[in-house]
């Protein structure tokens, strides 16, 4: 069968180079005399893997060395809860910011820990737009401040970070990678890495080290930044094969995109393609403000549930799979992450044309 | 480079089989049109995917449907918390069994959310053999009893399930699938993949039923076994290629090996080829009791630290890395895992006997 553009939001496409790069790299890696998948986490081979892993990471990044990087397993949903247990021990007390429903979890597994406080919410809205903060709401004394950059469900994203005086703590498991990020102005940036930079089974942590001091002596050693640091991800076997392969995301990004800066502009086509049609459809509608959309997840509807399904259910037949709407919300939903290539999107483009002709 | 045959303690050897077949669906599984890594978790073609995954491994080791299977990530090391947390819950207490270092650190993890205690202990022995149980240690009203099925550090395994009037719960990381295990005797039973059954990034829970009912309410939702029933493992996105590759491993036991006997009796030939020559030989001597020998990995010595470690320079430029014992014993350990060939274990017993006649 002809390669499909898959439009899941997670897992997602793998540019056609690392899959093939992948299926040289089998069974055997280099001149090991083994594959990738069997070698000892501990072995001068492997370490070779994760340690040019991280470097790659750090320069696409430009992460300095006041902060760590961790290569973890439990997903973002993970940190939902590892992110109070080890930072919110200083006042017992942190600030959120929900702009959809990772954010809302987020909030929700640090309330089990201490006070969490909704300081800005977009949720009485559907979450149609990131909201607006008001500073004043903003505690000064909070361990931390929570966002979410990218809401995958409701295809919003924050187009500034926003100002805070106390760490900043960011999920951005669907935009990492996708656009230049000013690391220094967080206290940890955390990552799945199943969206823009690999697959399942590994999240990436970027923690700036003074934070490292927080995680109490008596925390589960799975669940402490402080542990996992100390044994540069080594504390237990971390997930080999899913860093190999985002390994091989960062010599992509860096070799045939060009570095972030063009990964950055071919994501903004791409995402523009689609929006600039929507402005002009009769048929579809784009589901956000304007100002706080997306350049990874384009959300639509026709209006008519309906035909939205027929969409969804012709597009796959035509190559195009996973386009129906997160189910909280319904509708069409584009995850375009940095594996799409522009092509894929170009023919979704032309597919909706074609759909909106027919059901005109 | 020739296929080594790799000793490693874990991540370890693949069948060369499951490699190709893993190669073969790269850049497409089956007429898919995409790679198993880029699938959707929830798209219908990796649900078949899983749930065959779960229907064999039920069928290997005759799991009924009293007990639930759990994909989930973190590894072991991540169910030394995960067990207290869930199951320490009637009156907070349970009991362990210490032949290890893992089972050590199953108590210490535990100890942090209740009373754990040891009743049973061959520590001070240097966890040389199981130690005996005196079943009068035994508490009645501990919520569940812990024991390391295998101890992979050096190399010993219960040749019988210890009785147990509490629900017991067994880390069987380095012996599953190895051979029948009667599961109705455990009321959990949890393994790492990456030694018998696949790669890093993967840890299965067998849970029985009536046991989910105690994970509490206000439990982190990643750490519950409740929450992760009730959403069949996909609650996050699970380690979707790692459970794909253990899928892989479980047809190969089946239709190439032809079965859990089949594959314990190969096993059983392989550890007794390393063991009859240990008995006999005047240079290397096994570490541990004969009655508490591991058929996975066999720990042994020169009794000289400098030729126990040329022993396994010469043996890595022989092509068959990882020998070295564990950091926390020293000495030789060759971990034999399903995937190990026959040919790999008589490989290094020759070589074996050639390096002793160079050094009588």
């Amino acid at each position: 069968m002809a390669r499909v553009y898959n439009f899941s939001a997670g897992p997602s496409m793998l540019p056609y180079s690392v899959l093939e790069k992948a299926k040289n790299e089998l069974p055997e890696y280099s001149l090991t005399g083994q594959s990738v998948m069997e070698m000892s986490h501990r072995s001068k081979e492997y370490l070779g893997i994760i340690e040019s892993c991280e470097r790659k990471f750090r320069a696409l990044l430009g992460i300095d060395n006041n902060y760590s990087v961790l290569f973890l397993q439990g997903g973002a949903w993970t940190q939902f809860a590892m992110i109070p247990m080890n930072l919110m021990t200083v006042n017992g007390k942190a600030d959120f910011i929900l702009s959809g429903n990772w954010a809302e979890k987020a909030y929700t597994e640090a309330s089990r820990f201490g006070t969490a406080s909704i300081v800005a919410s977009s949720k009485q809205d559907n979450y149609k737009y990131i909201p607006k903060i008001d500073t004043s709401y903003l505690d000064i004394n909070a361990d931390y401040m929570h966002i979410c950059l990218n809401n995958t469900i409701y295809g919003t994203a924050f187009s500034d970070v926003p100002e805070s005086v106390v760490p900043l703590v960011a999920d951005a498991s669907s935009m990492i990678l996708s656009r230049r990020l000013d690391i220094s102005k967080f206290g940890i940036v955390y990552a799945g890495a199943q969206k823009n930079m690999g697959i399942a089974g590994l999240v990436v942590v970027v923690i700036r080290k003074d934070l490292l001091e927080r995680s109490a002596d008596d925390l589960p050693m799975m669940f402490s930044y402080k542990v996992q640091n100390e044994s540069s991800s080594m504390f237990n076997t971390p997930p080999t094969y899913s860093i190999y392969i985002m390994s091989l995301m960062l010599d992509w990004i860096m070799d045939e995109v060009g570095g972030l800066e063009n990964m950055s502009e071919r994501n903004n086509e791409k995402a523009y393609i689609l929006y600039d049609y929507l402005d002009e459809s009769k048929l579809f509608k784009g589901t956000v403000a304007k100002d706080s959309r997306s350049l990874m997840n384009i959300c639509f509807i026709t209006g008519n549930e309906n035909l939205d399904k027929q969409f969804c259910f012709e597009a796959e037949k035509s190559g195009m799979p996973n386009l129906a709407g997160h189910r909280l919300v319904g509708g069409i939903r584009a995850s375009i992450y940095n594996a799409m290539p522009v092509e894929g999107v170009r023919k979704l483009r032309d597919f909706m044309k074609a759909f909106e002709k027919e059901h005109a």
